[in-house]
């Protein structure tokens, strides 16, 4: 049983994914997305999207998407307006910094892992278009966020518009981007309208290592392809990369993949309230940040339970829990009676042959 | 049949890779390298190549490798040494530059694609140690060299000797390391002796995609993961790439498979040269420049073969033909056949199946 | 009469200062430092900061002696801790940033722009020693700070050692280190104890365009250098540097104009409060950030009286005062005059004329 | 006697200059470029250079001036094509790829220092428009050249009609840009037709540091204020580059004085012809360089005579002599006299006494 919660990259890569990717495996192909595949993805991304006019490129990890997304929207002298917990600014070891030739990162707050509208505007505000100042430029938000919470549209849209009252594009860190879909109900287009670039996730969520640079702009888009080439993340074997990517678009697997993760995620957090433990934030996908008793975490780490710690101070942790799309009904109760100490002997005995 | 000599990067994965792959896709596992199958990544690099020490970061890209290990090497005030015609020169698309921080590439002369130890010198001399000048930093070579032929591990020591001389680090692009073992019928470790840091190539070998950075200093490697993050190349899902590279050492399929394609090559070369054709430079491996006549080339290209060309002027055609690990005889003998104009229906027929 | 507050570089240069350039222009020099007045500057450097040692590199402007400094002492994938409001992270448009390669600023709180010892090391903390961080760089403090305030010697000590502890180079910004010296009565060396680098301001205090960067260990001089001059910041005439540099060190001409420019300071810091102003912070030298009430603000701009304004909402503006070397007792209060509305016309009048 | 002839930028600053710097050294002046100063620059400039839109920034060293432009110009994903001997290639320490963010520099060769057309076609050609390479992005040329040698205005326009048609922006070197005008007779309209970005040079003719970047088009004018901050080249105590160059520009002094630099060169190469030197190439303005029997050159430099020297192999030597604006007939002829070994005494005793 798998009782690994750490992250939702932990996961297996789903099996369609891999079967597309044995397919792609047959004689020759031309490299470098010389080939027909990509073709197919790109009209599956418009498809998914509606923007019959996006272009797609494919790299491998979501911290190159996002660097490359940040370094075609802002000058060097620019800054990027994210929220103070963004991947972009805690968990991408300066990426932004290095692709954009040492664009800044302006942090802003707001509960629960959101921009708030009010905080973005004094940001912006005090960042000014002083001689003396980095410049004004873009906007990046994250959807799940990473405090697991989500924007709904309405959010999105006020704040992609008050980056447009000032001139700011727009990157939507979508390492979660299904998730938050299968969370609001809404479609691909729906949530991606208003941005200029979206990172499309696919690694979190079934893949083995596949996201999509979605750019809208045809422009920005020819630019795209030599730094993605120049930053070492055009694969000659791209084959494998679109075969993902397709397989993934296809009859929504994305969607599916996600929903799953989310009703995994959903059924954690509702036992984790019910065994006492604090959300530190309402969890609107497959991640839980919840403040657990100390005793209950040592259970469930002795039971072989894996997720991360971010606050081990006082008598509790706090613990991040993430839902792959691979994680059971039985794999979530199993990690929830270990917390308990219910039937913690159980859950370890299956947990040990995993 | 396929008739597919453009690149080595346009063959398929070889079974075993890719068995490899799919066993590693089994439950949950530590991302980022954590979890024990690196462990076993880093022990057979230490014995291939006979280094006690040294440290392999896995990337999956031979552009990402080389410009990593390059930012390492040189300061953004330092030059590299490399040939005229090196990948790091024409065909990165100034990634070297980019990693490193606008560090320079000195280009050197040499015949057939190798720098020769004079041109190094006077190269080295040139630059100097002028404070207005940019600094002495790194020498990298290539071996297979771009144009297909090798260096002897003699040429290498010297090479590496004149270096070491004026102090600069070494670093050997081995995109084709394993094509150059096989045909000098050397070890890793002769190979390699004398450099810092070696890209060893995995993709164009058989591999789906995967770069060995070997570090053989540990400080270098402590920044070099760093370095390797914050460019967006560390994999969460970092197992399949540690499967690829642990079936790749495993009983030297490595080599197995570029002796495949050598001999393939090779049999081409000897073909190409009864066909009337001009070899360039003295083919070492699995990659050979020939000068067709333009009547030879036109019945290749109608019966499907697909090779690349860097020069159409006169009446001939410079083609470069590489072949992979997969080539047979059967399809390379086709290859020969139309351009001799032999059995061209024959040959394009089983192309059109392939 | 000079009724401009608005910065310590509206003022001109010490006639000191300009006598030493004039007479350094006398036949011809060695460029680039080649000449013996740079030796000169290096022994005054040496003695002055009692740091035998010590390798002296002039620029001329204070960004570039930051920027400088910084990128010496990280590497592109760290962080340089800092208060919120210093001028590396406001002011420089992303100077620290281009210079390393992309580090971060990690921004630190504490009044008075003053960073607090139990901020920094939770700010340390918390970015921590992951590898999906940026590292841990330098800390760079400020003194007298942004907002005119001063560290004390203990302060800085405190300060430093946390850096110290956690392995963190330190820089000190020292745009207006003369006036703190001169407020602390302390020498340049008490100042620089425990700083690997110094940017020790001359431009603001009297000179025409000049930053002496301060290096302690001689290996980190040599990268320097190259560094310098690759920003094109290597003056060939550098002997006009030197010249203010001599003259400044001469008979500490520096502590003396700064401490010309702390009384007139003192003396508009008094008389503000004595007109109702509230000051921001307790202003330790040159520098006063006042609120004042709307119609006096309005009174002295009426009377030519110029200063910056960092806030304009409600019925107060926020001013920023800075006296330069050459404020004199008359013109502080002529300003003071034009606040209360006494002798408005007066100081216009004189203003009119200056 | 000023027997310095190692280069145009060990001689002084021209009286007029010096006067203009002490002018401007009263009362407070609004720092950055915003008091009148600046203005009358921009009139100016775009009086002399016939140019009505365009925007001047000023900086201190002409590095700098090459190196902000270039960023201006190119992606850090392209290359500047320039000649193999050029100042940005071989005495910046790479300042443009730092500023560019890692552009490439794509040596062309060509006789005399300067490109010549066929050269340049086919380096921009060999570097074509393949995702794979960086991409083609301006054209930098240097008049003077590097070798003290002359492209005439149909030269020019033959190398930015070729620029343009490839798509590539232009920039001109113009570190002896006045030294090239009055070498040709023409005005700086004509030297300035046909490229994008000049750095318009004062240091060496006669300024104590300050090149202007000469812009035509607004829109990179606004990016370039950025970057020229960034950089730290945005003097704060400004009027004093302003003042150099009002007066540099007042009554065509910066003809003036290359004219004079000039007629001294121009009798030195005669006179090192008279003396059996042989020149490398035809000397237009103030640079030559000359081999000299080795015995001449011992005499000179026992006669206090200053050059460089490029190459000391063999029996003779390679001398660069470079004439400011300050030398005179006599110091010429001294020069010439020690070389000869007429009256090396008499020249010895007056260097002496220099």
């Amino acid at each position: 049983m798998n009782l690994n919660f750490a992250s939702d990259n932990t996961g297996p890569v789903a099996p369609k994914i891999m079967e597309a990717m044995l397919a792609a495996n047959t004689g020759a192909a031309m490299p470098y997305g010389n080939d027909p595949s990509m073709d197919e993805v790109t009209q599956g991304i418009r498809r998914t999207f509606d923007m019959p006019e996006a272009t797609t490129l494919l790299v491998t990890v979501g911290t190159a998407a996002n660097a490359l997304a940040l370094a075609i929207l802002v000058q060097p002298y620019e800054t990027v307006f994210c929220h103070r917990t963004s991947h972009i600014e805690l968990d991408e070891c300066g990426a932004p910094e290095f692709y954009s030739g040492g664009a800044k990162l302006t942090l802003v707050d707001g509960p629960d892992g959101k921009i708030c509208a009010e905080a973005l505007r004094a940001a912006i505000e005090r960042v000014g278009t002083d001689l003396h100042s980095v410049q004004l430029g873009a906007l990046s938000l994250t959807n799940l966020t990473e405090l697991g919470t989500i924007y709904t549209l309405d959010e999105l849209r006020t704040l992609t518009g008050i980056a447009r009252e000032y001139g700011l594009y727009t990157h939507l860190d979508g390492a979660r981007f299904a998730n938050a879909c299968a969370a609001l109900g809404c479609s691909a287009a729906d949530m991606a309208q208003g941005f200029d670039m979206i990172s499309f996730g696919g690694t979190k969520n079934g893949c083995m290592g596949v996201e999509g640079i979605v750019i809208r702009d045809p422009e920005m888009a020819q630019q795209a392809q030599f730094r993605r080439k120049r930053a070492g993340h055009l694969w000659s074997k791209n084959r494998f990369l679109a075969a993902q990517m397709q397989a993934y678009l296809h009859d929504d697997l994305w969607l599916q993949l996600a929903a799953q993760a989310n009703v995994a995620g959903q059924r954690l957090a509702k036992g984790l309230r019910e065994v006492g433990a604090r959300l530190e934030a309402e969890p609107a996908g497959n991640m839980i940040f919840a403040r657990l008793p100390r005793q209950a975490h040592n259970r469930a780490f002795a039971g072989g339970a894996q997720y991360s710690l971010s606050d081990e101070n006082g008598d509790g942790v706090l613990a991040r829990f993430v839902c792959d799309w691979s994680k059971t009904e039985d794999e979530v109760d199993a990690l929830l009676a270990l917390l308990q100490g219910k039937s913690a002997q159980n859950a370890a005995t299956s947990a040990a042959t995993a």
